[in-house]
């Protein structure tokens, strides 16, 4: 059985880091867009390419989430407290 | 008839600014959450936060934008324009 | 200038009205799956299919309602009307 | 162990028939609305209204799905079929 992933972060490190460095430049970005007066669709326009970059780190965390810590919790006898997080995870995600 | 608002951001710039700071802050937290081997659960609904941040963001842009450029666009006869821009950017902002 | 479209809905009717008894069906047949006992996710697939179908119907209407309504409201100087409705809908639609 | 509940339906069967009939009675509201020739903002808040109740049966049914099924699944062994069909169906739940 594997080990519960409470510890380590599910996801490759390295990507997930190099992602997110990627949705912090594209904040710094919208920043600066609008210190600059940017045109109001363009900003919007970033920030709808940064929220979907967003979206695509928590796919691949939410993914490997649920075959590693969810699988692993619920083989410990864990499922209660694995569900209700997982619940109240999928609920924010969803809103 | 208000002047039309290419060059400028619609809202209040300093505000807007002080807000994407935040989320520029919460992406470095998740960076550092993912570094630092967080639960997923808690990674997850870090990144939820933000989105919804960034919500806020384009919430007060695209109000503005709609009371001022839309409106001073439309009655300076550039409907076309205006129109097909705003579409492009609403049918982003609720993919 | 058009005329106000407050009287008129806004996109092809009869195209309109077939896709939402498609949508009808949708829901008839997402009953007929709960009565049955149809797996879980089956119809989660179905439910997420009905929702997709209304965004469909929604996106006509709403680009329809841009260029006719919002245009010919605001040359008729009911910007704040027009625009304070849209902010609205826009909101449900985006929640 | 609980049973696998591939063969039924996750969550109050009455009462999400109830809810799912009132979903088709907003459906043909809305059909109506069209007919009538009602205000695009009026129908597109009735189809946001009924988005919405979709949503409200959705989560139930996952709640109870990643409870029972999800659970039962992982404990006989059945991770792989269960969490694939999973992120399945939560990819068509966030688009």
């Amino acid at each position: 059985m594997e080990d519960n992933c409470s510890n380590k972060i599910c996801g490759d490190k390295k990507k997930l880091i190099a992602r997110a460095n990627r949705v912090e430049g594209q904040i710094r970005g919208i920043k600066r867009m609008i210190e600059e007066d940017a045109y109001c669709d363009d900003v919007l326009n970033q920030i709808s390419s940064a929220k979907a970059a967003l979206d695509g780190i928590a796919k691949v965390i939410l993914e490997n989430h649920l075959r590693k810590c969810v699988v692993s919790g619920i083989k410990n006898n864990e499922e209660n407290k694995v569900i209700d997080e997982l619940i109240y995870t999928l609920g924010k995600m969803m809103k």
